[in-house]
């Protein structure tokens, strides 16, 4: 068996893990990020965090990995202006802390973290090749083929969130319209909700966020659902076309009929995957009908410290 | 220098060609395919045609490469259900003429063999990853990833006609809504123009058809364009728009920004190509925007003999 420290760098908090090979986290601590003092503060708080994991520990490890925001080069370890963190240009997060920790260490960003989280530990045991889509803020992704991170010519592959199904549909954040981001992701879901549910005064919905939108988060729209609210029922069906739609189009180009589906929305269950399952078999095309797997992510909440913990498992 | 024969097999003829291993066509001939006597006919045929281009040559030859259409296993060289070739299951071709011709032959289906001849003769020279989308009935693709054909699990990948542009968009022959196919496949085409073209009377298309529909080919709007046509420029403009939504979708999930055009709509040109790489520059993922390339096919007309015997020069 062997032993490393998954990080989990987000905007809010720092999660460490120790994991080993058959990716059990055996230990786990979180630390707040506080990233509005700046990438020192950041980078102690890290090396805290780590050092914290391995006190009191006489495993062997075998090094550190780290799933961060933002564009990383992961040969040079450099982390670039990641979103919700001010004073990051480029910083070079893997140099640093391989100097300070003394063990080898590293980076990637988050997509692609989930996607070799998944294929180390997840349903990369069954399958070698998937397409990996992760339901967050944004959503991102990353294409498994042959159980290597196909990365593209600038290392940028894999943005699922920025299939276009409509492009005449919602304006994304990203300039483009009808993205599949400016439907799934989280803050497109609340506002969508709060728009539409003014046509549904009965909705179970008021009475969860207390008659107050600003308490109204994704889960509040799956908790509704499980009470059998007939609006959220088809809010999540609806966001598992629109899913599926741009799915369709990925698997069309890619002939990689597996889809791993995970990050917060997932959670949205058997609701979603049916409607996304149902929407790619109705589009795709004839010949990848009967191979289309549909699976929610196995790694779930702990995707970020598992997926970093499993970059010292990946063969580079 | 190295010689080969390259072999495109089309719905109504096979072109035969000798090709060096500097793409230099040295002879070729034209023979009708008579796909309606069935596959036993077309094979005596195409081996004819590979007989009557080695016939008074010395050059030893390296082997016969095939272009042809329907689902092909490159690894086996059977051709299964092409379309328009009645009788035909799944044919053994690269086995029988194997052993009828006494030489090597690799069989490809017409889309790779495009992305295939592009990298070997054309753009490749200079590009190590590029997307190849043919214009022509159809839309094809391939998807060429550090001077490697991406073929995904089943051998399929490279639909890029297969992407969708807008789910409640035209009804593509493949059951799906909104692909780019649906849009600039040849007889969409032709049939958008029909149906657009009662709004404009005053259009130079009615002279170049002699008032009759039927003679109406996406060359019919090339010319009428290169008359100052205003209906036929917008929308050979219009074209540009669509088949660049697809690629935007195409481009930011793979990371490869340049993209080769080849097939007979290409031939509508500068107009085509800036109205594609205007809508990828105005929709791509800001990082990719700098590195946008659009580039028509080198290969051009005989992209088919060409492609086909690159197949010999590809290294599988």
């Amino acid at each position: 068996m062997k032993y490393v420290v998954g990080v989990d760098l987000g905007g809010t908090s720092i999660k460490v893990g120790l994991v080993n090979s058959e990716g059990k986290i055996l230990k786990k601590i979180a630390l707040p990020t506080n990233a509005s003092k700046g990438p020192k503060a950041v980078i102690k708080e890290i090396k805290k965090g780590v050092n914290l994991i391995l006190k009191n520990t006489r495993r062997k490890i075998e090094g550190v990995g780290i799933g961060a925001p933002g564009t990383i080069s992961f040969k040079k370890g450099t982390v670039e202006y990641p979103p919700n963190f001010p004073g990051w240009g480029r910083v070079h997060l893997g140099k640093i802390l391989r100097n300070r920790l003394d063990k080898k260490v590293v980076v990637e960003n988050d997509a692609n973290t989930a996607a070799i989280g998944e294929l180390i530990f997840g349903h990369g045991k069954k399958y070698d090749s998937f397409i990996m889509v992760t339901l967050g803020t944004g959503v991102g992704g990353g294409i498994i083929f042959n159980r290597k991170l196909f990365r593209g010519e600038g290392g940028g592959a894999g943005e699922i969130g920025h299939i276009s199904i409509d492009y005449n549909g919602n304006k994304c954040n990203c300039g483009s319209k009808g993205c599949i981001e400016a439907y799934l992701g989280n803050n497109y879901i609340i506002a969508s909700v709060k728009k539409e549910l003014k046509k549904y005064p009965g909705s179970v919905i008021y009475k969860l966020v207390d008659n107050d939108f600003s308490n109204l988060t994704p889960k509040t729209i799956h908790e509704a659902a499980l009470l059998n609210d007939e609006y959220a029922i088809n809010k999540i069906k609806e966001l598992g076309v629109y899913l599926g739609l741009g799915l369709v189009s990925a698997i069309n180009m890619l002939d990689i009929p597996t889809v791993v589906i995970g990050g917060g929305v997932a959670g949205f269950g058997k609701l979603l995957f049916d409607s996304v399952e149902n929407t790619i078999l109705e589009r795709v095309l004839m010949p990848l009908k009967s191979r289309i797997i549909v699976k929610h992510s196995k790694l779930k909440n702990e995707a970020g410290i598992k997926g970093a913990a499993a970059l010292l498992f990946y063969k580079y």
